[in-house]
Order: structure tokens, then C-alpha cells, then sequence
């Protein structure tokens, strides 16, 4: 076959019926089976318009607090979403000419240049949050295209000028019932306060690694910042940390130590490894110790407070150094590593993972670990249980794996249901369709092999997508 | 979206609806797709009533030797089975509440526990044998709720004492041709001679871990109590249990070692490494890399007797160290490992691998495994099978997940087929028609997918519940 | 049930129906749901019959020079081929019985023991090439079967006597656009230029391993050979290699270097490093770190001549050392390791990784890293890209395991295609073949379940099929 046959094979589909719209399918996501399917609408019907949980995420509650307008569709879903930012740059966007780094570059050739790399996105979980932000949201036509960048760009602006689609309108439209933000030692709660009494309930998370985790190379400082100058002390501030978010609204504390690792030192040999620290005297392997000590630290204070636990590893941060250091962090280049939770958790569980009271949320972006670390860990210890696909595999067949590994020895009851992980605030509603989409996929699967009954699937579909976040957080 | 919106949405499923029966339906676990279903159907019809070749289970001789009625329905479903166990753990059902551990409770309260967490099992594995034994065994009405406690555990009671309810009544119910058990060094086969003699075909297994592996605390103590002095004396005693269960009708040794290690060493290696271990003088390695050996030695002496080496490896045992103190072992903290086979089998395999006549099976809870090491490594070596997916992955969707991921690069003839490998012997038939229900649902995808005919994927079917395992390990 | 009930339930298959013909059907590996394999049906049909690019190739230009025919079925398609070979061994047909490593065996006896275990390929990828060469090619009924074994062998012998079943005509006939060759540094590109003049696009790629990896035992000798006496003149010859290559028609170089790892050494260190390895003064780690660092040279190196780096890792040779010893290395006992890519690439990647002009592609056998590793990486840095599954994974449900394991972090875009990588010539388009079936049924999904329209998909297929390569490899 010579290269005219190519085009004869190509020719049967005219390019214009390539650039057809491509609206919200109301089935999007849901199995073939036209019996699952049946099955599978029935339970995402079901679930569909709960209130939104999004315990887990990581928006500023300033943005809340102001309430002004969103910028540009530019800012709104290009420069601000580092999903979006990651696959631009793996295509040969370069930074700069999405005025990061220097430059500043006029939103609208941002967007120009967003569009002219559409086709890149299709298969993606972005896309489909995309998707549904543009239609169900902004009500633009799909796909984008270059040729019409200016119309796309426009269209949504003029939404964003309207007084609905102001945050805090759209928190109220988006059925939030609670934002959790993300915040370090020492921060101000005044934004939650001032949202609680306007009616939004934004709640803090402490997330305490720089003070916690002296293999970051900022933790002397932060240790020396915060006025700590012993283990006891520590322990103490992060205490009375913990209790002050409380006070203010938080239901968990967030830990992102690279790999799962944990101690459970006796104080004497946690205080010394904390004066070496301290010094700058460690030894090697110093600090990882340190630091697993302080996860189960953490989980006995847990223990106390009632605050959930939630530990995300197994990240390598700003794998790109020379990227990061011109353009900064969250461009996208943060990569997941192999983790091994069994033996790296065991000291901790060992200490508190037999106590009901407890809850220590895991997250992880390797999946080898689903059915041979997780779900047999939370099949067993009370403590346990499994935060949704996380990141990378926060996408629908990232999770029909992960329910078809964990739920089969560890049962729903253990997974924590589906809480998001983003800064994009745009973005919250599409992730909880798609995963209220994803579960409601899986289970019409049970239904249909007659594994579970409609009616189970059902309780099933409302406590991952509602009820078992609200009584696992407390909220 | 309020609080009563949601009430609104919960409310259109009446909350009496919610407990219907779920019978056993006859398709279960098949898959949805219409066509692909009916062969599925034919597939499963074929082996359903196979005779059960039960080749690798734990369950005691002496049960079947007494044949004294079981107990109750608390001891035989819930406590002596630690799969069931694990996960009402999990939940917060604390092993006191059952009765582990110190003060009795009552089989009856035992009993409303689990019936109380009925539906923490939905999804799992144990939720599909346990329904398997309610419905078509003790004719128990499903699910099981706390408020009827009392009559479901009457009536499994109730069958329980009829002559027909007793073990070697329901060993031929259950179409048991063979049951393998699990002997220590030493053990005693007068209950497998009396049952043989009976005609009931229970043979025993040989573990001798105890002596193989000086990783374990007790290896000096077992060695010493089988009065073996030294690294040939200790082939010696090997080779003459082994000869010993064979003649009681063992088909096979069972060898658990953490890691899937294998050394050949030079017998003066050895006998030097035996020398310092016995002495107690060993150096860090020394146990592993004696126990590696001694794989490689099992391996050898499986060539001249024949018996099949079964290899369980990658297990933590009592990971929950202060629950195995207060409550024992097999309460369901033991958990799975990072494996690689691949260079870890090298020097047994190039030992060893090319005998025809060699039957190593493997057996793993690492999934990532699968494509990587195991069905690579069966693809090449005639001693390598591969055993059915293991304990925690001994579930419908872990099982397929074994079939595509070893048979494209290994083929059907390279799987041992299923063998079970239980302590709960009420649980064997349930066990052996879930994994004829996953082959048959395998196979009808192979077939409408126009990989196999539809003779083809039949003889698979069959050879996987009963020819396979019947030829490989000789029975 | 008894031995007679098994006979009954088997009985229900005469056994004359076990051998009805098993010809291919137009449908095959095609999802069994009507819709979706209508969709499937129709992205194959457009891609069926485009151009084949073996842009990844092991097959000797000088078999085509020659354009001698082929000698026998025996030769063409058992012992010419190492993932029969292995299948073969695997079940027990000792080496030696096939004519390997000592007394000749004649083709019909080779080809009878092939036939006579043909039901041990069910299942397996290597079985679906086999149907093709053997309906489509040598219009073969099928099941192969000892008792006919002289038939069959003669019928593909008839057929290899014709002047259209010699290599070049077969080349044309399989609408081979593009071969590419594996060359050692060195290599003599005559046979490449002459079939170049003859119309035949055959191109070298050149395969440095054994001057860039000092692993490897021979590495001294050729560099030796090479009249290289430093670093530098080390990476000039290297230069002039792919330089005279690329003079020739390579579009890419080849590295199957037995990890993933790579450094960026000052060219002081590595200039010692030579020193020390090339005197055999080498301390522990040199060679790997020396190795490590030329991939990233190799890379630099790439950015200038436009060459794509494909990135072969994770294998251990001749695992078999005993086998290998007696029957030359291809017997099918090369093995895969458990990769890591992402602190492995790092060091490469924080060089090179962001230049959208340079093309790594990536390859793996360990599919735990599809989504961990190599998803991730492909999301962020332009110059990664995703080659298809490899040589166990090259198989259909591989295939859909790493697309739905990689496109919802990377998208299509950073997927390189079907490139196949193979020694065996007559099954390069059964290879071809069956990832345009695999990429059909993935993407029939994609649209059933209303991820794409069909516009999409069938552009993505084509992409996959042809385009993609094509540009990629600038072909």
C-alpha cells in the first residue's frame, strides 16, 4: 500500500466531520452492557446531585473570602491548574509562553495556545473535567479549536463578569457542604472564621510537614520560626496546632512525607535524634527516623483529637529541578515512586492501628500497591482505610482498578468514598461527577454478576459518594 | 443541596426494600455481556459437578478421623475462619467481643456480632463463600441481620446436628476426592491411615520449614529435637520425612519462606553456615542464605521422590505483634510483600529448571508479579507452574486479572489450576465453584472475542478445575 | 461424583468436535458487546490496511539482500523464532529434540513436535500470530496436529517454493514501508544501500550497547577494537557511529542497558572512570555509573543528529546460564526485572527532558510502572514518549492494560504507536495486526462510553496504526 492509499483509507472521513461538537453524553463514563448501562444510570441518578465533600483539597479560602471575579478562562483553567499546565509542557508548550517565569503573555494568547493543543488532552481525566466545566459550566461550544480561541476565550469571561459565577455563588451552586483547605503551622484562620459566619463552611487542614520532617531542608528554620527548641516541645506545639485548627473548623491533619515510613521511638532516643537535628550533627539515615517517628506521633495525637489522619507519599516534588527553579513548583513535575506500605507502616499500626477511634487515611499513586499493601492492611486494622486514587490515578479507570483490588478483600466499608484532591476550585464538581460516575460504573458491575443487589449497590453508591466521607470526617 | 435533599434522594429507595433476600442466583459472577454470558454458562455447566481436588488446604485430619458434629455456627463460620475474622476486626469488632483471647463468649452473641456486620463483607470474597454455605448448605435465609441472630444460628444449628451435616458426610456432599493437609516434620499419619483405610483420600503435606528455614526463632529447637547434627544429617532426616509422607500418600511439600530466595551452594558451604547456625554463631545473612539454599535442596530431592514443591513466599506473619501475643496467630494479621522471582529463583532454576519431570508451583499475594516474573519464568522453565492466585487474591476479579495477565506469554498448560487452599472446610466447595465460575467467565471472553473455539475453551475449563491439578500432581 | 460422572459431564463433547477447524474470524479480539464491536469493526477497517512501519525491527537486511527463499516451516516458524522456541520448552521439548546445540534433527521431525503441541499456545499471543502466518499466509488448515503433521509441513513448504513468498515479495505483499535493522557499531550498511537502490526501505539502528555499557563483559574488547583510547574519543567515535548510521537511514539508536538509570557526570569524572575501567581498575559501581552516564550522552547526542533514543531496560540475559552455555543465547530465557524509572531518568531528564525536539522512548516488561512511571514522566517532559507494550506485553490484553493505564495521565499524544520489535519476518504483520485490533477495541470503548466521538477515535487509531510513527521516527 503506497502513500495514496493512506489517503484514500483517510479519505472516508472528511475532515470536516472531524471538528463535530462534541457535547456532555449523559452516559459518559457508564459501561456498554446496555444492562449495566440501565443499572449504572440508576445508581449515578441516585448520587448524582449529593452534596459535595471536599475534605481533601487544597483552595485557598482567601479566594472565598474576597469573592472577586475569576480573571480569564486563561488563569481560571490553563496557568492555574497544574493538571493542565503538565500536559501543555509534555507537548512542547513551553512555560514561558504561558507567561510563566518572566514575560508576562496576554491571557488570550494563553488560551490560543490552550486551544491549539486540545486534541492532546483527549483520553485524559482533564479532558473530561474540562468538558465538564465548559459545557455544564460556561456553556461553550466543544471542541476548542485555535481557529476560534477569541470566540471560547470570550465566552467564558463574559460568564465569569456575571455575579454567579462568583466564588462563593458557585460554591453555593457546586452544592459544597464542606471546603477543607490546606495550612501550615502558624496560619491564620480569620478567612474561616469569616466564611463560617457568611454561611460557607471552609475548614482548615493542618499540614505540619515542615516541622515534622527534617529531611526538607527548610525544617531548621520552621522549627526555629515556630520557637521549639526541644522533642517535647514539638510535640507540644504541634498539639496545641492541631487543637487550634480544630477550634476553627478542621476535621484532619494532611502528611506528605516522601515514602511511608514509620518509628515509634522511645522519647529519649526521638529527643536526642532531634538535638543532632537541631545542630545540623544528624548522621545519615537521622532524619527519615525522625520523621517516621513523627507519623505515629501524629497518629497518637490523632488518637486524642479525634482529627483524621491522612497520609499522601511516594512523591518525588520538583523532579525537574531546573524547571522548578526557574518557573517554581506546581508546573506539573512532581512524579509518584514505588511505595511499599507493610513494613514501613508497621511500627505505627503496631502502636494505634487496633483502635477504632482512629482514623488513618492512605493515599497512593502506585497502584502495585492496591491489592497487596492496602487493601490487606485495611482488611485488618480498624484504623486503615483507603483514600480514593489519588492524583495521577484520580481518573475513572484508575479507580474501576482500584475498587476491583481493594473491595474483594477489604469490602467497601474501608474506602473512604471520594473527597477530590485540587486546587482548581472550578474543577471540584467535575471530579465528583466523574467518580460518582466511576462507582456507579463499578457497581452496576456487581449488580449485573449478582454480586451485590440493587438495593446494596445503592446503599453502596450514596456512601462513597456522601455518607461514608461525612461520618469517617466527622463532618 | 440541604440536608433534606438529600433525605429526598435516599428516600426513593424505601428503606424496607433494602432487605430483600439475595439468593444465590444462578449466574452469579458470569459476566453481563449477553453472549458472552451463555457461553459462560455452558463453560460452568461443564465443570460445576467436577469432583473437588482439594491439593493444597490445611485442614486437619483429625476432624474428619472424629467426625464429631460441628460445634455451632459461630465456631465453624466466624472464629474458625480467620478470612471472616480479619474483617470484623477491621470494623471495630474487637477479638475479645468474640471471644478470643481470655473470658468466653457465647456462640450466640459471637454470632450476633457477625451478623451485626453482615454487610461490611459486601464485595468481598468471603461475602460470596459465606452466602455459598448459608443458602445451599444450611438453607439460611439472606442477609443476615442482627435482629435475626437467634434464627439463623438455630437453623445452621439445626443442620448441624443431622448425621448428614457431620465431616466425612459432607466430604462426600462436597464431591471431595482428594484433601491434602498440612503435617509438620514428625507428624504422626495415623488419622490419614484410618481414613484412608475408610475411603476417604486425605494425604498428607509435608511443611518442614521448621527445619529448613533458621530465619525462624524455633529452627535451633527443631533441629535439635530431630536429633540432626549436621548439614548431611539434615538432608538425611529431609529426604526420609518426605519418603515417610509419601508413603501415607502425600503428593506434594509446601514451603513457606518470606522471600522467594533460592541459593546452590557447595555442600562445604553448607555444612559450614549449618555449623555456625546450630552454634548460634551465625553472621548477618547467614540464615537467609542457608534457608535459600535449602529450596534448592527441596528442589533436588523433589526431582528423585517426585513429590510437587509448592513455594508460598512474601508474607509477613503477625504483623500486629501485640494482638498475635494476646490473641495468637491466625486471627488474620499476616500480610503480603514486594516479590521478584526472577532473581531470586535464578540458581534453583538454573539448577533444576529444565526437568520435565519437576513440579515447582508458585504462589503469590504481589499481582505485580504476574506479567513480570511468573508467567515469564513458566513460559520457559518445564519445572515452573503456576499455582491460582493466593489468599487475599483468591477473589473473582484477581483471578482474571491472573488470566490475562500470565496466559498470553504462558498459556493454560503452564497453570496448575485450583486447588484451594483453606483451614475453613465448609468453605472448600465455595471456593472451588467461584474459581470454576471465574475460569468459565475468562474463557467466554476468549471465546467471543473468537480467540479460542468453543471445544477448546471447554477442555481448558476442564483441565483447569480437575485435569490439571488431578495430572500435575498426580493423583 | 465419581470417575464415571466425569466421564459423563466430558462425554457431552465428542471428541471429534474438539477438532473443527478454528479459521480466523474477521472479528477476532474484538469486544464481545454488539455496540462496541461495531465501533471496533469499523476503527479497524480503517486501519487495517495501512503501510506497516517496523520501525523497531531485529530482522538481517541480508536475508532480504539474499532474497533466498525461505528453507522450511520447521526453521520459518519453530526454531527461527524464540518466543515458540520457549512455549516449546516450556512444556518439556528438550532443546536438543528441535536440532538446537548438537546433532541436526531433521524440519518435518521439528515440525511434528511443534504440531503435536499446538493446544499449548491456546491462550497465548505468539498461538495468534502463528493462525495468521499459517490462514493467511500459508492458507493452512488449522488446528495443526501431529497425525497431519507431514501435510502441514509440506503445504507451507509448497508455498515457500514460490517466488512470491520470497522475502522481498513478502515485504511488499505485507506493505512494509519502512524495516528497521539492528546494527552493532561497525556494522557494514551495504546490504542496507543496496536494498535502499532496490526500493526496499531497510535502515540500520545502531546498537551501541557494547561500547557504552561496560557491564558487560565484552566491553573492553570493543572498545579495544574501536582503536578508542579515552572519553572523549570514546563519545567522538560514538559520534561518528550514529553519524555514518544515520548517513545509511537510521532514525534511531537502540540501548538495552539492564536498568533504567542514568547520570550526567562532569566530563572529569567520567573521564576517570574510562581510565579505570579500560585498565580493569574499576571499583564497585564504576561501570554502572559510567553506563548511566553515557545514556544521557547518548541523549545530548540525539539532540543534535535527530535520532530517536529507544530506552530497552529491565532484562536479564540468558537467565538460563546453563542453557545458554550448550544452546547459544534466543532460547527464550531472557527475563524481566521490576523497574523504576522515575529517580532513574532523573538525572537525564533534568538535562535533556525538556527539549520538544529530542525523542526518548520509553520500554518496559514490568507494568507496574505504566501508570507509576512511565505515564507520569510522558505527562510532564516533551521529549518522553511511550513505546508499546514489549516483547511479553505485546499481546492484546497487555495492550489494554497499558492504555488504560497510561492514557488518562499522558493522553494519545506522547504514545509513539506500533512499531512491532521482532526477529521473526513472516510475523510482522500478525504483530501489525493485532495492535490495530487492540487499538480498535480500546478506543470502541473510548466511545461507547462517550469519552471520544468516533472522528476522534478513528483519528487517534489512525495515528496509532501509522501517523504517529511515522512522524515520530520522521519516516
Amino acid at each position: 500500500m503506497n502513500t495514496s492509499a493512506v489517503v484514500a483509507v483517510r479519505g472516508k472521513i472528511p475532515k470536516s466531520d472531524l471538528m463535530v461538537l462534541t457535547p456532555l453524553h449523559p452516559d459518559r463514563l457508564l459501561p456498554a452492557d446496555p444492562t449495566t448501562r440501565s443499572v449504572a444510570r440508576t445508581l449515578y441518578a441516585q448520587v448524582r446531585q449529593l452534596p459535595v465533600l471536599a475534605a481533601h483539597g487544597h483552595v485557598d479560602a482567601r479566594l472565598l473570602l474576597g469573592d472577586q471575579p475569576f480573571a480569564d478562562a486563561a488563569s481560571l483553567l490553563v496557568t492555574g491548574d497544574h493538571y493542565v499546565l503538565r500536559v501543555l509542557h509534555s507537548v512542547g508548550v513551553a512555560p514561558e509562553a504561558l507567561g510563566l517565569g518572566g514575560r508576562p503573555v496576554e491571557p488570550t494568547e494563553v488560551w490560543r495556545s490552550f486551544c491549539a493543543h486540545w486534541d492532546d488532552f483527549r483520553g485524559t481525566a482533564m479532558r473530561a473535567w474540562l468538558e465538564y466545566q465548559l459545557v455544564e459550566l460556561f456553556d461553550v461550544e466543544l471542541p476548542l479549536l485555535a481557529g476560534t480561541a477569541t470566540e471560547s476565550f470570550d465566552a467564558v469571561g463574559a460568564r465569569l463578569a456575571e455575579p454567579a459565577f462568583r466564588p462563593r455563588a458557585l460554591f453555593d451552586r457546586f452544592g459544597i457542604e464542606v471546603l477543607s483547605t490546606t495550612d501550615r503551622p502558624g496560619a491564620d484562620f480569620a478567612a474561616h472564621d469569616a466564611l463560617k459566619s457568611a454561611g460557607l463552611n471552609v475548614v482548615p487542614t493542618l499540614r505540619p510537614d515542615e516541622l515534622t520532617d527534617p529531611t526538607r531542608p527548610a525544617w531548621r528554620d520552621a522549627v526555629e520560626s515556630a520557637g521549639v527548641a526541644s522533642y517535647d516541645e514539638l510535640l507540644a506545639h504541634l498539639r496545641t496546632e492541631r487543637q487550634r485548627s480544630a477550634e476553627h473548623g478542621a476535621v484532619a491533619t494532611d502528611h506528605g512525607h516522601a515514602l511511608p515510613l514509620t518509628e515509634d521511638l522511645e522519647p529519649v532516643e526521638a529527643r536526642t535524634l532531634f538535638g543532632r537535628l537541631v545542630k545540623n550533627e544528624a548522621g545519615p539515615g537521622d532524619a527519615e527516623r525522625f520523621a517516621a517517628n513523627m507519623v505515629t506521633q501524629m497518629a497518637l495525637m490523632a488518637l486524642d483529637d479525634g482529627l483524621v489522619l491522612q497520609l499522601h507519599t511516594g512523591v518525588v516534588r520538583d523532579h525537574d529541578g531546573p524547571a522548578a527553579a526557574r518557573f517554581g513548583s506546581d508546573i506539573g513535575s512532581d512524579f509518584p515512586l514505588p511505595v511499599h506500605f507493610t513494613t514501613g507502616l508497621r511500627p505505627m499500626l503496631e502502636r494505634v492501628g487496633d483502635e477504632p477511634g482512629l482514623r488513618i487515611v492512605l493515599f497512593t499513586m502506585d497502584e502495585s500497591a492496591f491489592s497487596r499493601d492496602l487493601a490487606p492492611l485495611a482488611s485488618y486494622y480498624p484504623a486503615v482505610h483507603l483514600g480514593a486514587p489519588w492524583w495521577f490515578l484520580d481518573a475513572p479507570d484508575a479507580m474501576a482498578r482500584h475498587f476491583a483490588a481493594t473491595v474483594e478483600s477489604a469490602g467497601y466499608a474501608k474506602l473512604t468514598g471520594f473527597v477530590d484532591d485540587t486546587r482548581a476550585f472550578c474543577s471540584i464538581p467535575a471530579r465528583h461527577d466523574m467518580a460518582r460516575r466511576a462507582i456507579a460504573s463499578h457497581l452496576a458491575r456487581q449488580v449485573t454478576e449478582h454480586r451485590l443487589s440493587i438495593e446494596e449497590a445503592s446503599e453502596v453508591a450514596y456512601a462513597y459518594a456522601y455518607g461514608q466521607p461525612k461520618s469517617l470526617y466527622r463532618l
